[in-house]
């Protein structure tokens, strides 16, 4: 049995000869990895972001097979999956640039001498690399967040070896991207193996109980990711699992805002919701209007009605959608504005615009809905507004739109969400991810189950853990934590002091 | 039913008066602290580095009463609970130092502009509070590891609410503590309810269960570890759980180490094994000797030979300490070398001495005993040595004693040792943790479950979460993060720059 690739457009299957991954193959695989993480941890931070930057020109030398394969695995558009692979390129020249700056390793020399307690050692703090990362891939995000993505830079550029679990849903771009990197990392003379791929469900598993893999980078639902970390709790030992799960990522407009950027942000709004069908993880899924402002309202669903059919991911994302919308309006007591037409062939819908009163939220309501929908939600006041919050799970993002004379609501709105999501957007949209130095892609649960960052630098943190050193020999330490200069920034005896020359 | 509190000098009862906490009472106090947490969260650092002082200035004050209650409750030596009280004054003067400092908010902000990927928004980063931490004392350490220990300094360093679980070990020195900090943090002027304790087991069980709870502290048994990571998983929200749970602490001396410095190695690592009568979770368990070293090995039995008898912290203690001393020479093939005698009231004992060819290492051997044991491994050769470490669990520590003609063996047994610990020392003792900017106390399972320390500055990041502002108006972010002077270290578009004055 290979595995069967689909066309979302058409929902034609084709036989992509690529068998599912065997479980002995799996524990080949791993060991590898063990073996070849062993061999580049000896390598230096400049070795490693070589490798990073050889690994992003490959990508980019594979650029038109990649996306032509995306293309008809996924449904996303050619300039969205265009961009992607670009940001995936960029992504990993950024964790390039960060290993070479080195701060990620919070390098931390405390001297020996006398302290209030008395005589102390002289102990030297750093971040290592953990060994072997499991990596599943998203269906959302062929490229930025699946083989070549985001959890691989991270892990990679923290020094260790990844191996990736290849989405279901694009199996044929899974095995292009593999390859690109492959081919890559060996002109770049890394260590066979360092990067590997499994494919089929059964070998996903088996790679999160294997007793090689040190952490799980995941994307995807929350059931998926229950079921990943019920197979962690029987391994016999833990490991940290960074699921980055589920979000509803509300909207709240002011009256302000709704009054004097009417069509601005309707427009913008309805290109967010409904930007890759819907299939983004920051997706505002839930906006909250004030009752009396209809035309906003009335721009909203000019523009939805007037939407053309997009092509959803899979199967089982277009059905979910169908039945997630009959959810809300049978179960969640909204009403109908821009009913989704049922397209043509393949996996294809027209968005869709549901409305409630604020007041009346429910957590039908609150359900997650991976598509081209948005439930708006009229409010009378921000009491309902924080009513309505309440029910809502936390979020990746809350995004507050307001007119500059309501600085009070601003700061008012901005105590309501903080507690509940790990990003808040000021007159703007959540989708459409900074990759950058300060960005935070994360959340409280159930939109993640970790404290740290899926997008951005400080992503490497999560595939690192602190090793300390007590009186060591010079030769023994990292370069990083010699006497001498310092090649990275580093706390001497408790004074931060920026890398020397 | 009040709580009984024994002394472990005579094994006499009791009664503190003091009632276990209802479920209703926790649910009272969590939500008082709850309360606190929100109006503290708006005070400045320096308010806070301010409050965290006064904590340590007054357990200082009651330094007298606090150390005799201890005195009573735990059989630990007065000059060692006095050092233990300047320590735990000292780590809350130590966070306070961080911060002020602030450099562990980890701001960073990125403006906006052109990017490889079109324009970017301005996105601003920082480590925000978590809400109310759970904090479970431990019985081996009475101040520095209990009510006013390591996990309440950093979780209030942090900016959160602290509920502690008292032990049950000392219930009495627990109360004391909590009503110098309660005192010292109302004449403060924190809010009430900032610092909470709980006493009795069900209460702990309902604290960690309290969904006010955002994250939880442990020190302690990886059995009760369990117990409570089974409580988190049946939360509706799972949170994280820092444990600190067990360790062996290899720990190796070279030939040329065990010839050069025989008795000075030997008398080191005899005071390190038996030091609060072995009951420090870096404890030397196990040290492994060139099987020709005689003269050391006589040295260390001459020491336990002659040692008086040390009285143990609790009845359970001192019951596993001789099942598992049982069970090593039973199942461990470890032959005696100083047996322990039971010494006379209450639960004191001499230390004891076990040796076992390293070749024959067993699991037994490798299981933590707590108390004054040490079982001497002799080998013939380094891969005797290798061979050995992989049957012991992951630990906080790992000991290397050399002599400097031996840098190529160092290095060797670095290699060896480094995946499976969280702190190497080398040519002296894991004992006495120092309390520091660069201290690591942590390490792989089973020694923790986590890849954060849970002694010196670093702790506090545990109690931390990201969170991130996208093109926010001034007025909403934290000053860490306005424009202008920066008040703490902050990386800028990639480049770190330190705090201006």
């Amino acid at each position: 049995m290979t595995l069967i690739t689909t066309d979302p457009h058409t929902g034609a299957e084709t036989d992509t000869g690529i068998a599912p991954t065997t479980d002995a193959e799996v524990a080949e695989i791993t060991e590898r990895a063990d073996a070849a993480f062993r061999t580049a941890r000896r390598e230096t931070r400049a070795w490693r972001s070589g490798l990073l930057r050889a690994l992003a020109d490959g990508i980019e030398a594979d650029r038109a097979e990649l996306v032509a394969a995306a293309l008809a695995e996924t449904g996303l558009a050619e300039a969205r999956l265009d961009g992607e692979l670009s940001r995936s390129a960029f992504q990993l020249r950024l964790f390039a640039d960060a290993v070479d700056e080195g701060g990620y390793l919070e390098a931390t020399i405390d001297h020996s001498g006398q302290t209030p307690l008395g005589a102390a050692p002289d102990v030297r703090r750093m971040l290592v690399p953990i060994g072997t990362v499991a990596v599943f891939g998203a269906s959302n995000f062929p490229f930025a967040f699946s083989v070549l993505g985001g959890d691989t830079a991270s892990a990679l550029a923290a020094g260790n070896a990844v191996v990736i679990k290849a989405h279901s849903s694009h199996p044929v771009t899974s095995q292009g991207s593999f390859a690109a990197l492959a081919r890559a990392a060996e002109a770049y003379g890394a260590p066979t193996g360092l990067i590997g791929v499994v494919y089929g469900q059964a070998a996903g598993a088996a790679l999160v109980a294997d007793p090689r893999i040190a952490a799980v980078g995941f994307t995807g639902s929350v059931s998926t990711g229950r079921i990943l970390l019920d197979i962690i709790d029987r391994r016999e030992t833990p490991i940290p699992f960074y699921g980055e799960l589920s979000s509803v990522n509300p909207l709240i407009i002011t009256p302000g805002a709704a009054w004097v950027r009417t069509d601005e942000i309707a427009d913008g709004l309805f290109a967010s919701f409904t930007g890759s069908a819907g299939q983004l993880c920051t997706k505002p899924g839930i906006a909250f209007v004030p009752a009396d402002a209809d035309p906003l309202v009335e721009r909203l669903v000019s523009r939805a009605g007037a939407a053309g059919p997009q092509t959803l991911l899979n199967v089982r994302i277009h059905e979910a959608f169908g039945e997630i919308r009959a959810r809300l309006v049978d179960e969640g007591r909204a009403r109908t504005l821009v009913a989704p037409s049922a397209g043509g062939e393949g996996y294809s819908t027209t968005p869709a615009l549901l409305e409630i009163d604020a007041a009346d939220m429910t957590p039908a309501v609150t359900e997650e809905a991976f598509g081209p929908l948005l439930v708006v939600a009229r409010y009378r006041s921000l009491d309902d507004v924080a009513a309505a919050l309440d029910t809502i799970p936390d979020s990746l993002t809350a995004t507050i739109h307001s007119d500059p004379s309501e600085a009070d609501d601003v700061a008012e709105l901005t105590e309501l969400v903080q507690d509940a999501v790990g990003r808040v957007v000021y007159d703007g949209y959540p989708t459409g991810v900074r990759v950058s130095w300060a960005m935070h892609h994360g959340g409280p649960w159930p939109a993640t189950n970790t404290q740290h960052t899926s997008v951005g630098v400080s992503a490497i943190r999560r595939f690192l853990r602190p090793l300390a050193w007590q009186d060591a020999p010079q030769h023994v330490l990292p370069d990083e934590l010699r006497d001498g200069v310092a090649v990275v920034p580093r706390r001497v005896d408790g004074v931060l002091r920026l890398a020397e020359d």
